[in-house]
């Protein structure tokens, strides 16, 4: 891939609320995961980041920071209920529009994951300190490169099939989980002209969003979900393109 | 496949306005689309139809009707503003809980579609008057059982590529029409544990719903999302399967 | 589904070479895994189950049989390199015309499973009396007909991802392993009019195919990859439909 | 993306036949269709570009050649079957391996790419200087950037459905012909981690490979294409990760 003029608008959105409440998440991100997912990203070449939270005005999403991105990372998990639905409208345009959109973990239940889902996108779960491998199904994937055949997150929580999701695209990493459960943790789709990328790892209360694999994941995630630069498909009543004679 | 041991109930939902007040879509179809359609389907065996229409009470879909239904075929046009987000969201359950689902022709604007598909369902379209050919690309799946390489319709109205779908889980059938255009014309996804079926021929001013390879498939397709019998799946918090030691 | 007008011929195809020389083999399945299999198909309504073994002339699938053959279920593991490359070719060419094939266990690295797929079809092993739980990845699926949520295998050789396969057309099952493993166990896929599903469990010194689980789910599968009835597909040098005007 | 530390090395392989016997192939590619790719090709940033034919020493693709490409292109017709089967192993295993692999127009009866299939990868066809439209499926994928909804290619070689190929990963684009056939004509596949791109245009006798939209979404299909650098898969007998406890 050639160098992309411009760099990559991407915003990490977070609900941000257990790291205000919750000490056990405040001792692990102490200024919440946005910005500590925002400080990596940013080292990153060709990627220019900022946040945005639930209780910022708009959800830090005004319509001038929803046209300047690129990709939206989306961490929420007790509050999906108070995102307004006409902001969730707007994200849902802008994704069908070429928007990148990569959910993490509890986003599985954020009203806009379920709205480009069409399913319950419901599933099994269990807090117990539980050793998860992921392992990888889709060698050769973008959002793979630099990974191996598997890796390991010493404590997580459990996510168990069913997983209540379409088929996805591509399915790229299952993991196991020490209880004797499976989940499909790294899936892809697109709606529309917008690329999505939903992947499983991040309790609040463990300090995944540390870990170099989870990071190189994400980071290539931002890559891939970028949006390509073509013309927007035309819809409505249409002239022939010229009767074949 | 065994005979059920209950025939398959079928519900023919039409919005049945064209048919009361536009001349052509009343000459083709006198008693409404819906009627056409449960008439070829009644006489097919194992099947138990009823239809149901907008402006009954609830759309001719109260609770009752809902739970005692297998598989729910879907025509709607100028009206898909008018029906009830309640049902809406009645029927959406109902589907991931096993309900079959085909949509026709126009029914890739109803509410119930966009909901289960996550994206636009936008497409381009002309009514000329045109010949449509469709073309078999999975052949050996069972909702083309009986139908050669492709069948002609000698006047439709063009849908047009791009349409915004998420990609088919099995595309079935592809369109050219005479202007030039493609369209995916058979298309398969499930949410939950319902499976969807697309089925684009249908326009209500052209005796479409008289042909037999329409009738087949449609047939066909019932047949194929007719509910399996196995337990729910469950969701949320889970003890473990037993550790693995 | 209607009674087909003619029961579904199911040749149970097996290598039949552990129970003859391995004991731990014989004891489980004394008179082979293909009299296990077909005692249990054989008692099915609607199937006509015959057998056909590696060392009989023409490994038991002579043109006649193969002829008379809807669906054939394939177990082997040592002597791969020994099925003849005719029989290969007469087998894919069967198989793309329409008849179903069912690869068991150890088939993942036969001759016709890897012709089938076009990737190196291999993966992690490991024998260590493990126990494996497969977990429902597609409910509503009519191979996973009258199986609950997860099902639990007491003893069972590992099989680990990555499994070289090609991304299957649908997921039905996700085993884990004790050792930490996780195995995609049940898919399909296509080729031609041909329905295939590959289903990992079975490994010939464990109870595994006397398991109603694991029984019910092969009897499904027969049923699901029997062929459809339709014209087969025609191909070369091709007069227009018509020119469009 | 960022720029890669070293180029895409591409090599265009092409049987280069037609060029040398047929003149109405020689009037459009008088230095063969290998030449006028590699032309365009060798213009473009980040990518370092080779030729080989089929009648250079082991068609041009000794080993040293094969390590040293990362996306290969292909293009053949009449001399499928003198292209040797131990090449066409190497070419296999160097796909899973994660080489990329670009099968043009005719090469869908090429040796590697029905071996990649695993079906007959047959289709109909008929040369009448027929107009073909090819419409966008996926918009937003990177092979599409910068094409618009539609292009039209004024003279082809009309290929119809049924393609009997696996289903495709993802169906970029489906052409229509003037005769009433449809075609899909842009496809994605994986073979381990080898990334494969089908691409239907290009008669030898039209000068379809001179057009902008052509050259576009072969070169986007090369970045595509190009490995990722990760660690190669580990097959075999496996201690386990760690049993679970």
């Amino acid at each position: 891939m050639q160098p992309p003029a411009t760099p990559i608008r991407v915003t990490v959105w977070n609900e941000f609320r257990h790291e205000k409440t919750k000490e056990a998440a405040r001792a692990v991100y102490p200024d919440g995961i946005h910005v500590a997912l925002a400080r990596h990203l940013s080292a990153q070449d060709g990627l220019a980041v900022r946040t945005a939270t639930l209780d910022e005005p708009d959800h830090g999403l005004p319509d001038a920071v929803l046209e300047a991105t690129d990709v939206i990372i989306w961490w929420g998990h007790v509050a999906h209920g108070e995102v307004r639905d006409d902001i969730v409208e707007k994200l849902h345009a802008r994704i069908l529009g070429g928007m990148g959109f990569i959910g993490l973990h509890s986003a599985h239940f954020s009203k806009i994951f379920r709205r480009l889902m069409g399913s319950s996108c419901d599933l099994k779960w269990r807090v117990a300190d539980e050793r998860e491998v992921l392992w990888v199904t889709k060698p050769g994937h973008p959002i793979l490169q630099g990974i191996s055949d598997h890796f390991v997150i010493a404590q997580e929580e459990m996510y168990g099939e069913h997983f209540d999701i379409p088929e996805p695209d591509e399915l790229l990493l299952i993991s196991s989980f020490a209880g004797g459960e499976v989940f499909r943790s790294g899936c892809t789709w697109t709606r529309g002209a917008g690329r999505i990328f939903y992947f499983r790892p991040g309790h609040e209360t463990y300090p995944v969003y540390y870990q170099s694999e989870v990071l190189r994941i994400i980071t290539n995630a931002v890559r891939w979900a970028a949006p390509v630069h073509a013309p927007l498909q035309t819809y409505g009543k249409r002239a022939p393109v010229g009767w074949f004679e």
